[in-house]
């Protein structure tokens, strides 16, 4: 399983993974459930991936290799895309070919077609862009309403994200936040693990402005979990209890 | 959809439900989605359910009416099982005859056979258990390692419980517990309503110690969901900045 999480701030995008399988298709560079485009000044694109990992990594080799678009020109890829709702489309192009060829065996076997993604980036002249890709190839794009989107095993790590992320955010606290989330999630389920792949993405520098592998020694990482942990202890024991709960009490105790 | 936990706690039992289908069946008292079995001094059974209505009405319309145990024995009811855990096997046994009864149908129609149950509650002279039951008929039961089920909507709420909830805590704070684990459910999944149904059992009562219906209105629900949301916002906000992001900072903006 995976966790995977993007948001789309005022001040640049935050793009967060686990990689407890082992994906990652070397070219530009590689994270594991993270694959960056960088041309530093003209374009940043960052793919995170979740699903079938023969699916996904179809999909980024066909995305390295070249593909035709949906204007049916051959040869397009990450690096020559003119757009960021290009990419999108490349993407969704990319998993309707795989699933052209592998569709059929993969039903036969009663194996789900299971891929999604979260592409986001920005080309030089043009606006930086968030969008969650589904296994049709359909996609949608974030707002300043939704200013997110997660992947793979997303429901733990959401209520934090719901109570806390706006398009307001900063990006150092979208990196808190991405992380806190992603606490949530490897506490409650063993499958999504460390490492983390953590892209910080200022709007308009054309230039990854971060990236960072976190491990099991990240002291940083582990100081705010701890933190976290115990803020949320202390929150819950300071709650009041209420009046018609008495009879529940030990003291009270009508029997 | 729905979402319900129930916790066994040294003091005693916790069980929380929404309502957001109209579930529910008559008899000794029910609540929407908590059907209750009481005989003060004697039992206090309590069940919890999630899945398809139609089965798991059908399940407790069998516990009212009396089915055939596993001993072959006819017309045993929840008011009549000498056991928690023959209770628990009493569930299993009307799953499966309803299973018997419309498994080939709602196979035949691509419906999956959902249900799955809490079972909760003590007998006189028996120990206070309490189980999950799945759809197969087969089930498990809390210790002091896991001291709670949930089904249904359970990944949101789960977080929480991972990080909270031990056999030592209080009747009190389990309650608490309970709620603040729904309040993240009803945030984030809007197949999850109120009112809910909370019910009390304090260990060796032989009857309800408390059963409350908590709806949009209820000042204390109102009151904590207000402060834990504050709460969080504030832990949030405490959390240190690490040094590695100071590239990120608009003060330290390199590009």
């Amino acid at each position: 399983m995976t966790y995977c999480v993007g948001l789309l701030l005022d001040g640049g995008l935050v793009m967060l993974s686990d990689s407890r399988t082992n994906a990652g298709v070397d070219h530009i560079s590689t994270f594991r459930k993270m694959t960056v485009w960088e041309k530093p000044g003209e374009r940043v694109i960052v793919l995170l991936t979740a699903g079938n990992l023969a699916i996904t990594q179809a999909v980024v080799g066909l995305l390295e290799e070249g593909i035709e678009n949906e204007d049916g020109e051959g040869g397009e890829t990450m690096e020559t895309v003119p757009s960021m709702y290009g990419a999108a489309r490349l993407v969704g192009a990319a998993l309707r070919e795989v699933y052209r060829v592998d569709g059929e065996s993969l039903n036969a076997q009663s194996t789900e077609f299971n891929a999604s993604f979260i592409l986001g980036g920005q080309i030089k002249d043009r606006r930086m862009r968030l969008f969650q890709i589904y296994s049709a190839g359909n996609f949608i794009e974030a707002t300043d309403d939704t200013p997110y989107f997660q992947i793979g095993e997303h429901k733990y790590g959401k209520p934090i994200l719901d109570r806390v992320a706006t398009h307001r955010t900063s990006l150092v606290g979208g990196a808190k936040l991405a992380l806190i989330s992603m606490d949530s999630t490897l506490r409650s389920n063993i499958s999504v693990g460390l490492p983390l792949d953590l892209l910080i993405y200022r709007k308009d520098g054309l230039a990854v402005s971060l990236h960072r592998r976190i491990d099991e020694d990240d002291a940083y990482f582990n100081d705010i979990r701890q933190r976290w942990s115990e803020s949320l202890g202390k929150a819950f024991g300071e709650l009041p209890d209420p009046d018609w709960l008495a009879a529940c009490q030990p003291e009270g105790a009508k029997a």
